[in-house]
């Protein structure tokens, strides 16, 4: 099965930490970015997400990060690939969003 | 401030509900969508997620959706837009991951 | 059949003219952004893109406009709706790259 | 300066040709790819596009294909990187628009 607790670390640097996965696939933890596009210095950011509970360890998986040093939200979405006798890998995808003044701006808050 | 406590209501008639957010923004809801690309009838599924608490009423915010009724997952990112005298808007943008049997399939997992 | 030859209009006031389509499907054509994210004045912008040419009126295509103030570039894909007794209308998703200084950019490149 | 004129290969061992950039920056080739969504076998597809021609060597650009062998097209947008002493790198991003039946399939077509 595919367990997303412990930490995970992607191509850029950042590592990212589940902490628990409840019974229903909820999940907590924190992100460490090692890249952003903010004026203030990174820190850790607590997530919550949900995976699926399949048994073939190949779940879906979304997770929303809460910056705590912007008034941005990323939001992720992939799969995690657990193939015989390899290290699991997950792929994923994600979309940042800024903060915005207005619903005109709305167009390029989203990259 | 920007409260997401309640019923949304999405252009293609697609609706969720909030339930509680905490005081971290960690919110509990029921997304109850009107369009599915999966093979199986729709089925209200659970999401997690979380928003800023900012206090001018336009915080950002991000959530997951747990298909049950499919194996896949998506999310959601967006901002609420509260002007003045007007009706509290949600804009979001969004990416659905379907589960696939391969890394090889992985280019063609999420629209 | 769907014909892009003309102008356009999009919900955010930007306009597009496509001035001529080849017979293999090719067009070129001008782009004015009502929008922009760039420090320089909007100007008109060239284009070139290609559209299927199918007899249904419901063709897909796509476009790149090559920004004249500014060192990035858009690409936009979408299809036609030609439907009976209405204005056609074009639905569209758009990426947009802005010049970034190194590969390590590379990840905020992209709206 | 950036010269796309040439074959380039990705990672999903997808090749494209490059034919000829006129002094516009307009360009026309072919795209052979490793990859599809589509039942019929696939074909090299023709693809237009346009790149900046700054001085740096660091040019971005889009193209469009006009897929052969199914009714849905595809744009692509990207960078050019030229570091002293390695080979050029292209770092793009890309939409895939398939075709649907009505409008009320736009949500998903597009991945």
């Amino acid at each position: 099965q595919c367990n997303l607790i412990g930490w995970w670390k992607n191509d850029l640097g950042s590592k990212m930490h589940v902490s628990e996965v409840n019974n229903q696939g909820n999940f907590l933890g924190e992100y460490h970015t090692a890249v952003s596009s903010a004026q203030n210095p990174i820190e850790p950011s607590p997530l919550v997400g949900s995976q699926h509970l399949d048994e073939d360890g190949q779940c879906t998986f979304g997770f929303t990060v809460n910056w705590k040093f912007s008034d941005s939200t990323a939001v992720f979405v992939g799969q995690c690939f657990a193939e015989k006798g390899e290290e699991e890998v997950l792929q994923t995808s994600w979309l940042l969003r800024e903060k915005v003044d207005s619903q005109t701006s709305n167009w390029k808050a989203t990259r």
